[in-house]
């Protein structure tokens, strides 16, 4: 056997010269993926199978899209269409499509490096989402370099160049107004509107906050389902501009615009699997900083049972990370390890929450809400240089009590379209209800955020704005039988009545157990 | 911070309560997936969404099936099915099926356990096998375990339950008789139809060989793809058993049968990133064998320049570990390194494999096919106690010689429904054909199996059967300027002309260059 030099064989776009048009026809079904149907035959004359990704043109734009096939609907000389792609790429039925046997991707090559232990240049970086945005490289390319950046990390340099690259997958927000602050929750803790109270907070105090927030994947409610309650937060980047350069905050959904769109497609994939290669998370939350202007921002990292980081160790690590990577892409940071072990507020469910975060702004509501939202208003502000050192809480409080901040929201809500005079009792709360009542004495040993979530998801939030739960009791209460723990809304009686179903075999609220196993 | 014993929210199918049913419509497009069209405003409904798997019950029969949506096509009550579903589980127009909501599959906790580097347990791999064939696991998350497997590697122990479990996942050949032998090829050397040559070799010796092949995905030809030029290969398991006890060999397409069906999900998704990682590819391998009741085997393992394993050392550690595997699951194994830096035989396509085979089976054909073949064939008879040390190469050329083989393949061939008389001269080779000359005098340096391939695949094969590549002249030969280097051959005139287009940018044989870079 010879040793030899080995030559890479020759990439060349073989397939370029097999290609052939056809006329649209559209199929009335939405698939949610780019897949187009060409005619069976047809098809395989030009090697193109069911499940490949082929290349399309159609009036100089080129697209790639995943092949099924048909040999009646679709005949020879056709191309089926689904609803989805017919309104992304302006299509009528008769438009010329021409079809172009696609060859493998580039960025499989690099891939294959994260795989085989390699660090990735910021080039291959970029070329890897150039072609997630094509859709050039399918979901199950896609999840082996997820899977490979969980399984042997990024570099502080792969992370940055993945942070730009999904600042560059998009639009960016140019304010050119300073400073622009913003926060982020890495999330898990049921109820926690605390973005709904900072930006009023901040805003006030003159500083730029363009905060974008999105909707529940699985929870029960995520800040833009919550805001919805209030106002509209569906905006582009352009319209999100003109409203902060004049309210200096707003709280928008930002799946609604096209700010570092190619996270939401990494979220996709990492989402079945909860798969949060700490590399990605980070270049995920700092590129969307990054991509609204962020100079100055504070991070929430929640620590404890059930939600992502479990442990204070783990926390503090992450912690430095984040302001590592954020020194680097110019955003000073301050990471705030936060007690994430049970929900936040007493509500859960965008109405629910919406009740808690009018109370907080009106200088009631729940302590820990309050508490929490203060202390990040506060540390945010001392970040930036608008308040000394250890100043920033009282000076929070203070905004919050002179009702400079309910103002400021209400100014935020109107801007956004909603009714700036909205009251506590404006907000509609599911008319079917059941209370569960403690049957045994003893103190609350843990609320767990997970289940109360899906409770709360079953009785049909965050689709059904007054859908929740509402808790009575917070961990450490003493409660005696027949005591009040919390209270399922939901607006049908079939929707409260799934949730009592599931409750059955859930345990939302645990009592103090002394006898945690048994083994004989 | 506390620290606690963290708990397990309990799993429970708590979407059980949100079930509907529907009726059929049928929709006439083969998409190749379980995919299912629901009305969308309905699934709403019932926390259900585009992309979403969704489980469904159809006179008993449960599946999975992953949701598209639509307002139009598909009414509130009606359910879409494709062509693919409606055929394999028997729905006609107007039949009732129930759509359930479905949980998270259990077999996600045992994927994120490989990736946190645990090795798994024979149930937790059975689980994930018993996920994947019900379709419970997408692509997403397969992709994921099969990169955490190449990245994490599996012990021995894994490797041998997945074969398992790949065997148990579909149907087994029993046939009833010993010895039962088989034969595989790790892959990727042009040309090297061996198998066509060994079977009708050692079934004329008294052994059993139920050999299933594989048709090819990105090459020009599978040995299914070219024993189809002389039979049928299509056949279930209990079609190839009777003709087995009939003639003791048959070449057969293995993809036809529902032998070790877990094996081609796992390569459909191992395909696109060409991820082969070690222990799933021994799984696969020894589970197909295993499946048929193979009790001695040999492994090909070809070994140079742009296939699988490019090093000896390589293909020496995956040698023992094969056997290692092997003696575990009770296959007797002997692992063979082979040269496989170039193609082997004349033919690439096949058709013209079908030549060389036919040529080698007379006594003659090309060198290095037969030779590899008689080298194959006696090591097998050793194995397995046929022949004696060193005299299996020997005992594999008599039975050519005296012309048991031919009249054994033409015994398979007619059994599987070909012409038993076939003549080379029946064996259509495509019409349209150029040959191309060597411009330079010098000597070969190499010949690219993958290139010569891709030349043949372009031309048409493996589905023209008579297109591909004939090769004058193999490795080391000192040609002049105007010899002959190749001849492609195609069944059109386009097609002829795809693969001329496609060779100005290839390198199908190398003249030797003494210049291999130049820096300045």
């Amino acid at each position: 056997m010879v040793e030899y030099v080995e030559k890479e064989v020759k990439k060349v776009d073989v397939w370029q010269f097999k290609k052939y048009a056809c006329k649209v026809k559209p199929i009335n079904i939405y698939t949610g993926k780019n897949i187009v149907v060409l005619n069976k035959a047809e098809a395989q004359e030009h090697d193109i199978y069911w499940g490949y990704r082929t290349e399309l043109v159609h009036e100089n734009i080129r697209f790639i899209a995943i092949v099924d096939v048909s040999d009646e609907i679709v005949k020879p000389g056709e191309i089926g269409i689904f609803k989805d792609i017919a309104s992304i790429h302006k299509m009528e039925e008769g438009d010329t499509i021409e079809v172009i046997h696609m060859d493998q991707p580039e960025s499989i090559k690099f891939i294959k490096k994260k795989l085989d232990k390699g660090a990735l240049t910021r080039d291959e970086i970029y070329s890897i989402v150039k072609e997630i945005m094509q859709d050039r490289l399918s979901e199950i390319e896609t999840s082996a370099w997820i899977t490979a950046a969980y399984i042997n990390g990024f570099t502080d340099d792969e992370v940055i160049s993945l942070a730009n690259a999904t600042v560059d997958s998009g639009e960016k927000l140019d304010l050119g107004k300073h400073p622009i602050v913003d926060k982020h929750c890495i999330g898990g803790v049921a109820g926690n509107r605390t973005t709904m109270i900072i930006v009023p907070i901040i805003a006030s105090a003159g500083l730029y906050m363009p905060k974008t927030s999105s909707r529940a994947i699985t929870s029960s409610a995520g800040t833009a389902d919550t805001m919805e309650v209030f106002a509209d937060v569906t905006f582009n980047v352009d319209e999100l501009r003109s409203m902060v350069l004049k309210t200096k905050g707003a709280i928008v959904w930002g799946g609604g615009m096209k700010l570092a769109p190619v996270d939401d497609k990494l979220i996709q994939i990492r989402h079945p699997l909860s798969l949060d290669p700490e590399g990605m998370l980070l270049a995920s939350i700092l590129g969307k900083k990054k991509s609204v202007g962020a100079e100055f921002a504070i991070i929430d990292i929640p620590v404890g049972r059930g939600v992502k980081v479990q442990y204070l160790e783990r926390g503090n690590e992450l912690a430095k990370h984040f302001l590592r990577v954020g020194e680097k892409l110019g955003i000073k940071l301050e990471a705030l390890i936060t007690d994430g072990a049970e929900p936040v507020g007493n509500g859960v469910g965008p109405g629910l929450e919406c009740v808690d975060v009018l109370q907080v702004l009106n200088g009631q509501g729940p302590d820990d809400l309050r508490h929490k939202s203060l202390i990040m208003a506060g540390k945010l502000l001392e970040l930036c240089g608008k308040a000394e050192k250890n100043s920033g809480y009282m000076i929070a409080q203070d905004i919050i009590k002179s009702g400079k901040a309910m103002a400021k929201f209400r100014e935020i809500i109107e801007i956004q379209g909603g009714n700036p005079k909205v009251k506590e009792s404006d907000i509609k709360i599911g008319q079917y209800s059941h209370t569960v009542n403690s049957d045994v004495a003893g103190s609350i040993f843990h609320i767990d955020n997970k289940t109360i979530a899906k409770i709360a998801r079953i009785a049909g939030a965050p689709r059904d704005k007054g859908a929740g739960v509402l808790l009575h009791r917070v961990r450490g209460d003493r409660v005696e039988v027949g005591d009040k723990l919390f209270t399922i809304y939901a607006e049908s009686e079939a929707m409260l009545d799934f949730s009592l179903k599931a409750l059955k075999d859930l345990e939302p609220v645990e009592m103090r157990k002394m006898l945690l196993g048994e083994m004989k």
